[in-house]
């Protein structure tokens, strides 16, 4: 059975899950998700996909699965990928899941969401200001521990990767340039190396070229 | 031997452990953090303790975690506590774990840092009424959510409770009030009313009356 993934290219969270689908071999394929004209604010999304009215969701067949690191804990279930070669490993991974999910994919969301796709009078420089020194502190403590590092945990590819790099291959301005951090740079490198690898553009429906902008 | 929580009162995120660790019967102490000297800001710290600067961290021999969900996963494993009683239950958990930690905590943690704590000087009305805006979409998704429900996932208290709660329990303002979310209400009550629950600076050493605030 082909696994759906609801989606959408714009959506860091959805990158994770989808980039782990396609990395790890898996059957899958993308469901679009209008968010840009309003779908994940809708009631009947809410009650009917995700009561959280986020994207990504996962559907295979009876399961319906929301939070991008559950998604990818369901995909290293089914492929055997991803999840550390132990319990040690796995509790590290989800401890990287967490502090992205708490400081760095978030903030990142919203901060880039806020300066390209927000109208320019909805705007606030003291918002955006916030956002980008929250998010600095976070690019030092990743830049730090990557040090002497090619993966965030173990010496392969694992959802930690997977988790952080959400934001970080997207071209449009939130104050993040990859030639400020050499060890995130030199780290996005390798995930691009990896044999399927796409842009998030590439993998999911849905970009602003096609919204006109 | 008994388990070591790194904490200090004022943190909801330490409160999570400290209270998943309260409830669970096991034996532990706290130790305090001068958060407020700016103890998780010193190189120290950050190479000793914790390199992502903040608190909670467990000690238990020679284990060292970071990341009040990994904890609360350690806390389970030890005690047989507050994991759902399936591997569906369990991913139910980690799903609000994870929420909480990108969509509720998070925000709930700095905008009631920077309303109580933070000299006026340094405050932005913008930010706090952004960080307010969030929250009260969160506060809106947990209430419908708790609807006829006693708890977050399944029949008992989980992780999803003893995360989703970390600030809910402070009476410093930030925006958020019970009153105005009955469901929330009544299951804030639900985990007041359980053997062994304490208020954070009851837990925890370090409180706004202690800085003689």
């Amino acid at each position: 059975m082909t696994i759906q993934l609801y989606c959408f290219g714009e959506s860091g969270h959805s990158y994770k899950a989808a980039l782990a689908l396609e990395l790890s071999g898996l059957d899958w394929e993308p469901v679009y998700i209008d968010f840009f004209n309003g779908e994940t604010r809708t009631p009947q999304y809410r009650e009917n996909v995700n009561e959280m009215g986020e994207a990504p969701v996962l559907v295979d067949g009876d399961v319906k699965l929301t939070q991008s690191a559950i998604l990818q804990d369901y995909i290293s279930e089914k492929s055997g990928k991803f999840d550390g070669k132990d319990k040690a490993e796995a509790r590290e991974i989800l401890r990287w899941q967490i502090w992205d999910n708490h400081k760095l994919s978030s903030f990142a969301g919203i901060c880039r969401f806020m300066m390209n796709f927000l109208p320019e009078n909805k705007r606030s420089d003291e918002v955006i200001a916030f956002l980008q020194g929250r998010l600095a502190g976070s690019y030092d403590i990743l830049n730090k521990h990557l040090e002497g590092r090619d993966w965030i945990v173990g010496d392969s590819v694992s959802n930690a990767d997977l988790t952080c790099c959400g934001y970080l291959f997207y071209e449009e301005p939130f104050g993040f340039d990859r030639a400020q951090w050499p060890n995130i740079d030199r780290w996005l490198s390798n995930i691009q190396a990896l044999p399927g690898w796409k842009h998030p553009y590439d993998l999911m429906p849905g970009s602003p070229a096609d919204r006109g902008l």
